[in-house]
């Protein structure tokens, strides 16, 4: 079962698929939108030592030949270092303006890859196969893309949106327990920012969601693109404000990720405990009532 | 007497003020694009050291506070590492996300920092204020930014169009008289692909422009501004076709430039030499009159 949800935006709309093993048919999800068949692959050298040989097979039984670009894993990789690099080695590769990238990994991967797409030859178009639960359900959609620089996270970068995101939910199965974790803090945030009933369901399944079962699972990250997919639509490089709701829990939470150092603390983790403290703040500014910080606290700490 | 040229774009066209004497209205012509008035200028140090205070007084008189940041003059400027050292200064600057950038130098500050707005903080307001014949009748105008790299030139960018181009055609004194040369034949470029009459005008005024005749200058400069905002507003992102009309003689030119080097050969002067090429290519090929091409190597020659 794949669900379609779709990123309605004028004349750069596109669709984000959501199901089990979707990789297998990526090529003939993502010949259509190539002008040669012909993809460069900018992946998580973790990711690629699990995944790729079934992403490659899975281009070319489209009819895609496929060049595997890899980046070290972690934070560290959004730098200008890697993306200087990584632009030689697309310029090595000899992409056109016209072919395509994809970024084949967690966040790191795909805001480093998509900023490379926003400039290699100011502009080529990007495919985002997000392979954490964090990228799936949050970063792969909404065409942000960033490097980080020693100011802070996040400060160098290009809206550009994707031309399409496969979200695999079957490859979250070799994915470590502890960033599945970090990945439904960002469920749980899109819950809280427009949909109770999702923030019900969770709170029902976030267990079966932590377990893989198919069911909770491809429902957790579809409602949650839904959510995200609505409001980038509605405020796509976060002028009106609308926008801004999707940075809920990300004040307290960038302040505990500077302090306990990138790589300390998982940003879905930070996105947590920041999530929560905006609920105590706001408690005691009189701006909400204690008991909905308590019920959220007690559903991330079903999630921990 | 000042000109105005507006670039017609959906939502965000602007004006390319042509004229003796803008710097020093400069903070009166800017103040009403700031959030608040206070302006980054990334400048070439060498037009730092004759124009800087200037602009920095013209600003301070309309009520813009601004901050200097130099960059070397030459083409080794347009790299990765100056990019990350002008964002790192604009980062040190505390400059926000509704804050503007302002390039002031030639084409290659002109590239450079509007690379840096096109990416700093995914892209803030940029200001263009060219200080040399060719940035001022073509690289300040259409938005194209871009760095190279050791496979060539321009090959990362982005388009990031301006909200103002300034165009003092009093700084074009200090100019060295063979950029001024350089220059000029992007303005014959300009009339060959689509004004006749411009043509003609330079075959009688060429020297009057070298010598910077206001009348001639001011002309000159206004008319081939028109030309470039007419194609750029047909074909922003250079997608149709139209916009490749631009780069008559850069054919030949580009290849000229690698293999002289890039600091051997000026582009304007890499382009004079493209188009006669292209017109004696073209006439060898039996697809113009190779009259034509002896009168643009007449009109050439005249302004060497």
């Amino acid at each position: 079962m794949t669900e379609t949800i779709r990123v309605e935006l004028a004349g750069r709309g596109y669709d984000v698929r959501v199901g089990r093993g979707l990789l297998d048919g990526a090529g003939a999800e993502i010949a259509p939108l190539l002008k040669r068949p012909r993809l460069a692959v900018v992946a998580d050298a973790a990711v690629a030592g699990l995944h790729w040989t079934r992403l490659r097979d899975g281009l070319l039984a489209g009819g895609v030949e496929s060049e595997l670009i890899t980046v070290p894993p972690g934070e560290g990789s959004k730098s200008f270092a890697e993306l200087e690099r990584l632009c030689g080695r697309l310029l090595d590769l000899g992409l056109d303006r016209g072919d395509a990238i994809a970024a084949f990994g967690g966040g790191v991967v795909g805001d480093l890859a998509g900023l490379a797409a926003a400039i290699y030859k100011r502009g080529v178009d990007f495919i985002q196969i997000p392979t954490t639960l964090l990228a799936q359900v949050d970063s792969s959609v909404g065409g942000k893309t960033a490097i980080d620089t020693q100011h802070g996270k996040n400060l160098i970068g290009a809206f550009h949106q994707p031309r399409l995101v496969l979200a695999d939910t079957a490859v979250l199965a070799t994915l470590p327990a502890r960033e599945l974790r970090a990945g439904l803090a960002e469920v749980i945030k899109a819950a809280l920012i427009e949909d109770a009933d999702l923030f019900a369901a969770l709170e029902r399944d976030a267990a079966a969601v932590l377990a893989l079962q198919p069911g909770p699972l491809a429902a957790a990250v579809a409602r949650s693109v839904r959510i995200k997919a609505a409001i980038v639509a509605e405020d796509e490089h976060e002028t009106g404000g609308r926008r801004a709701l999707l940075n809920l829990g990300h004040t307290f939470g960038h302040a505990l990720e500077a302090e306990a150092g990138y790589e300390g603390l998982l940003h879905g983790e930070a996105v947590a405990l920041g999530c929560a403290l905006a609920f105590r703040f706001s408690a005691a500014q009189g701006l909400c009532d204690p008991s909905d910080g308590r019920r959220l606290e007690a559903l991330l700490a079903s999630a921990e």
